[in-house]
């Protein structure tokens, strides 16, 4: 008899005498209809049980979260709903599940209570569609890349380095912290740490992808990144994972173009791929906006959102134009924005961006030529001295979802602006050998992963779109 | 002008009046014959100069490493070793590199060497060869886990439990440790620290996979792991990268099929679309073994290696047998082992295990049913009440590359091997529930991604197949 994942049944057309198939009871209703699902896919099959066939101490051990095994006849429903389902021979209960105990319900949970369960909340229907998305969107990143040429690059999470000044960094260290080796100064003796020195969890993988860029021409790393800043925001993880293409002799225009054909095929890839999963989310957001009051609505659907990607220009503003439109807006004016625009060099909020996109241009927004004195020291400063080749992408709902820029290529001018943040040159000396040994116009970007899983599910926290979330004082599981 | 990569320009058959290329100058022969190359593959354009043509001053600055942009006529080569070449009409030099001090000059360098400049390593053919090969692995096994109805999971690197017990953690902390805050017995106070507890790296992502498995069906993980031992040697790294499929309703024999299904894959989609850096990797090993003393030379070339796991059927062979085999066979006879087998129970070495697959079997080799005693908790206990249901899976030269198991399914038991080995259920509470809940057969296995890249490209140190190595003493870039 052949065994079958419940997304193999329901693609059947024929009909099949004898199939085979295990997963985790949904429901059982009537005493008849067990709806089965294995997370193969978002719908469960129907397995209908002829309950005078059967032993009522096995009927009574089908319960919600039972793992059973299933033999029978596929046949075509009778009832509305699905499109075969299968008349059950053999019922085996392979594993209970206490309904007194388990706590995944057939009813709503909330969010919060199945963080709580983050090992069992991809048995509810959001939680295992927004993983499957998760999963998708990940191979669609490798798909492009390999398409497009790009070598995938493993950058170092263990960095020695603390010069990226991305943010507050976490140690790492094999050291008894209890009882730690001091040298003649009284200070801690790194010589006997594992590595020799201090060492950190990498904020970025991008000076290393550089280098490779450098050598095998396009690459880009996906691997995870670390925060230790104590953001206890809907928007912010300590651990996450971050895409970081960059390309040897790619200016700021040709970055932009790379960008937006890359966000555009991943989006598409997953209206493609992935529509059951996406038109629950759709349903879900929809249903969750009617219980909200007017003004605080989503103005697009999920789907609608996807297309404003897909289906629009990315329009490519400079900073300095941005300013100006920001600061003669009505929102601006008539002071609502949380954050109001006075003068050029001013950082944008997100309020500002989403006016941009959602209100201004109607279309996603490619910002450039930033101020450089809020930007990081690697970007290629322009002939202006005053702006570098920075962009930023910004979407609906979100606000900026990419960051990028032309890396500085000189190397006086890059060691000056190190120097003018105290970098020393020794800390980054191979960053520096790849500007004195055949340098070139360079260009990259990054991309928080979860802020894209959370743009293309629709869910509101961060913390619902990674498998066991790290935040300020939760690393459970 | 169209702008073109070296590997584009190599696939072309026809002639094109006007092209253009950047990349970076390998070697430039009589004044005439720059060889390019721009990490795209493997191989470089031959562009031809006519030096009547140009500057003195501009030929000077073509040098091993500068940075050079070309345009002109791509031709049918007149000379041997390439189809086309570029005449070239204009030259430009984008970034110079110094001859004087330029590290990679046109000659062998010692890999010991090229690991201090690894930033510069992947210009040379063997790195880059090796970094090439290693992401079109990891594309691979993406592509594959994908085509089989697997998601890809990203189990959290960051870890609050530590009772996996596969080896030395590296402890994760934002606290000062010059300054740490203590409690009122004197000890650390973990409350103050950014998670609220003790963290580590993570050194297996098995666990948390399997409560995904349990609820997405098949899934698989691929990601870094950590261990803090110090192990300085040709096989071992602190930092490297797993791949961790698990699989809900699946037993071992499943288990040792989807294992060696998909090593065959991965292996047989690097002999199809890497065969220029395969080639290359191949041909270095020979000249290599020429220069060993006979003894030493490998007995099998680089693709015949690979060959060998593509077309041999993988043999079974319970742990019992190959004790029996071993006891018996010659070396163990003349004490040519340098651990000799006694009794069963004794752990397998790589002696043991080469000599089970390139002298007795003379095929790769799963070895199964393991004593339990020299086996991790989690492993599913046989009815023998003495061994489990574990696999390792033995490939020539390295002996394991796979390790995997059927998971102890019953909670009563699990329990009991936890105990017996003091981690608290309450430290793996979640781990517990999924045995309570629905639990059923479930199995997975891990690959070390280097170990695979190490066989995949013939290098013989791990340090020489991941961009940036983490071992004892050494964190540079």
């Amino acid at each position: 008899m052949q065994s079958y994942t419940v997304s193999e049944l329901l693609s059947q057309d024929i009909v099949f005498p004898e199939v085979e198939v295990k997963g985790w009871v949904r429901t059982f209703r009537a005493n008849r209809f067990i709806a089965l699902n294995d997370g193969s896919t978002l719908n469960n099959i129907q397995c209908v049980v002829d309950f005078e066939k059967f032993d009522e101490s096995i009927l009574k051990r089908v319960t919600t979260g039972a793992a059973i095994h299933v033999t029978g006849e596929l046949v075509e429903s009778q009832g509305k709903g699905q499109k075969v389902e299968i008349q059950v021979k053999t019922l085996e209960i392979l594993g209970d599940s206490d309904p007194e105990t388990y706590p995944i319900q057939p009813k709503k949970h909330t969010f919060e209570f199945l963080r709580e369960n983050a090992h069992l909340r991809t048995r509810t229907n959001t939680f295992s569609a927004v993983m499957r998305l998760r999963s998708s969107l990940s191979f669609a990143i490798h798909k492009y890349f390999n398409e497009q040429g790009f070598y995938y690059m493993h950058s170092p999470i263990i960095t020695g380095s603390d010069a990226e000044g991305a943010g507050e960094m976490f140690k790492v260290t094999s050291l008894d912290i209890n009882n730690l080796p001091k040298n003649d100064e009284g200070k801690i003796d790194y010589s006997q740490d594992f590595f020799g020195k201090e060492t950190n969890l990498t904020v970025s993988g991008q000076l290393e992808a550089e280098t490779y860029a450098m050598s095998l021409g396009k690459v880009y790393t996906f691997g995870p990144t670390f925060r230790a800043e104590n953001s206890n925001t809907s928007r912010h993880l300590a651990e996450f994972w971050m895409i970081e293409p960059e390309v040897a002799f790619m200016d700021l225009a040709g970055n932009m173009d790379l960008a937006e054909d890359f966000l555009k095929y991943v989006i598409k890839y997953i209206l493609e791929n992935n529509s059951d999963d996406l038109e629950f989310l759709d349903k879900r957001l929809q249903d969750e906006d009617k219980r909200k009051p007017q003004a605080e609505r989503n103005t697009m659907t999920l789907t609608e959102k996807l297309k404003f990607v897909t289906d629009n220009h990315f329009k490519r503003v400079s900073y300095t134009e941005a300013i100006d439109i920001l600061r003669n807006c009505k929102p601006n004016k008539k002071k609502k924005f949380k954050y109001i625009i006075d003068d050029w060099g001013s950082d944008l909020q997100s309020e500002h961006e989403r006016f941009l996109v959602e209100k201004h241009f109607k279309c996603p927004v490619i910002l450039f030529d930033y101020p450089a004195n809020i930007k990081a020291f690697y970007m290629r400063l322009n002939d202006d001295g005053k702006t570098v080749r920075a962009m930023d992408i910004l979407f609906p709902g979100i606000g900026e979802i990419v960051g990028g820029a032309q890396r500085e290529e000189r190397l006086d001018i890059l060691k000056e602006k190190m120097a003018a943040i105290n970098i020393p040159e020794e800390e980054l000396w191979w960053y520096l050998d790849l500007r004195k040994f055949g340098t070139a116009v360079h260009s990259g970007f990054g991309l928080g992963f979860e802020r894209l899983v959370m743009f293309v599910t629709g869910m509101s926290n961060i913390r619902d779109v990674i498998p066991y979330p790290r935040t300020p004082q939760n690393a459970e599981f």
